[in-house]
């Protein structure tokens, strides 16, 4: 057991790298949002090279929000790689419930390689677990019932810790649950929030042994980046940047007392 | 008949999911315009999901700045979809003129598909109706002759809303023209501000019936957000954190008596 | 011989067209970054076109930050067209060292094409001289020796200016060599600003003769811009903002006494 400002300490001294295989929308702010929180980003999607890149990486971040055949290849080939060396792998299975490809592509990933957490939203999370939800685009609309119970029973169908986002956030492994309220509206009006929580989690995962508590951590530390960004931000392009700032301003001496 | 704060509102309202097959330079920002103006943004150009995704759409938004074969199939297959089901599409024709294979890729998505709205520079709708131009690289350096003529005759020869942005932005649909002075110097210094300006008309047409009059209404709020960025700006760079913070505060209810 | 006042006042003047062919995290931010300096980015990767869009470019820029074979083959037609046209090629070669895939392929543009300017970090530059060096993910950690003998081996070696970048940068055509001061560590903060560096450098090539000096004065001219970025900044989203309004605000009548 680690608190948040205790994995966020190891993994500034760890530097870890952190291999993305991620989409278009975001690789810049994915790889900002991870140089400022601490880690070390890099985006990698050749065949070519998938496995021996992610062999040099603390985790794995996989993102099906701009996918298409030959990415869901190298990402399968960078996740088995991953699992054979015991590095965690976060997948994103954005739009997941939008759209057949993507929904199938989601499920392909999670029979086929062991993921460590399943981060997205409810609408999302609720498509792979065969629960009916609307995702407009890659934006959850509606997921019935208890984001809560969504987690856990997520969590024990695919055999995952699942993260799931939302005005509070609900980790859990399957047994234990973590809820998270930290976090600001204005998290919203900005794109690729979301994808930079996936792979703030994985740098997380790569700091830390539990990965139901490195998951709950990314999720305090960003939500918190979130809220000190939103002080002071005029709209949305403000409180972009200021985030960023927010994340390498985080102190580990502090945080803990700002878990929500 | 509506005037641009009501079609805003509607806007608003109604949160059109825009479905964009654009160039990798501009996504993120593309995507942050939109959320910023109140549209909800999707990004998905993968053969297989792309009839599926624009199904769900308000409207498409095609953009050959940074184009390959595979993405041009998308295109086609997309825009297709599209007709069929009556949604609006918008085509922005980034660096025709420049190359053979952009002029050739603009032409032939104007000749297979419906083009609802093609939205792009002097030179490049100049080029798209055999009117000597000169663009360099995507920039439109010349093209001969009046703006206004050259839209209504592009709306005529190729059964388009033609929208010609430049200092002041000419838009017809053969018979009506529409003048838009809105915005600012500014806009020309940061990249992407032509494909913004392309995806708002894609969401401002999924906001409105009449499509000549959502693709000035269009011009006149991107414009007036950037004349409201542009007030404080030191810089190309907060010029363009600042223009999402305009989108965002665009007030429907005083944009009217600001139009130019 | 030039001063980089000089050079920029050129460039600003000659307004050149620089074609990139790079990686999807840094697009936006490259062409960001040669627009608020005064110079024209164009992006095109596809096979159709590359060889007529670089006949078009006073430069070109190849970044193989994330690499697939389809772009590798267009980096190839482009540089080998910009050769017949003695048009000047940058090579960025990003990850060296990192995967076997980056390495080799880095090898293969030096072969295969006459690479004007190779602009790189030392564990980069290191590996393509067959130096053992230290490269996680696209980060120099360790390369042995004094970098001003590893940018003039380079020189020699591979028959480039070599463009060493780090705290201090070194830059040598194997005879000369030239160490730039300039700089600031928040450039270290954000992604991309190695990238920046390599567009930056191609637009001075296009408008300089002399490739030793053009190189060096970009990095000039690039690091004086973060230290002007730096003062004021809160953080690296505000320093990434201020970049480019700095970019945009480097007076040609000031800047040579400002070089270090």
């Amino acid at each position: 057991m680690s608190t948040v400002g205790e994995t966020l300490r190891t993994l500034r001294e760890r530097k870890p790298l952190v291999h993305n295989i991620t989409n278009y929308v975001v690789m810049n702010e994915t790889a900002n949002a991870l140089l400022a929180l601490g880690a070390l980003p890099v985006m990698a999607h050749a065949r070519e090279e998938v496995e021996e890149m992610v062999g040099l990486a603390g985790a794995l971040a996989i993102n099906i929000g701009t996918l298409s055949p030959s990415w869901v290849d190298a990402m399968l080939a960078a996740a088995k790689a991953a699992n054979e060396r015991g590095i965690p792998v976060v997948l994103d299975p954005v739009g997941a419930g939008a759209t057949t490809y993507r929904t199938e592509t989601a499920r392909r990933i999670l029979d086929e390689v062991d993921v460590t957490v399943l981060r997205g939203n409810a609408g999302e999370v609720a498509t792979l677990v065969g629960v009916s939800a609307e995702v407009r685009g890659v934006e959850s609309i509606a997921a019935g019932g208890d984001p809560g119970e969504l987690a856990r029973e997520a969590a024990r169908t695919l055999e995952v810790v699942a993260s799931v986002t939302g005005p509070v956030d609900h980790v859990s492994d399957g047994e234990r649950e973590v809820e998270v309220a930290n976090g600001d509206a204005m998290l919203a009006t900005v794109t690729g929030t979301g994808c930079m929580s996936t792979a703030i989690t994985a740098a997380f995962l790569a700091s830390s042994d539990d990965p139901l508590e490195a998951a709950a951590q990314a999720l305090q530390a960003f939500g918190i980046a979130g809220e000190d960004a939103a002080r002071g931000a005029t709209g949305p392009g403000s409180f972009h940047v200021a985030l960023y700032d927010a994340l390498a301003a985080l102190d580990p001496g502090t945080i803990d007392g700002r878990v929500r």
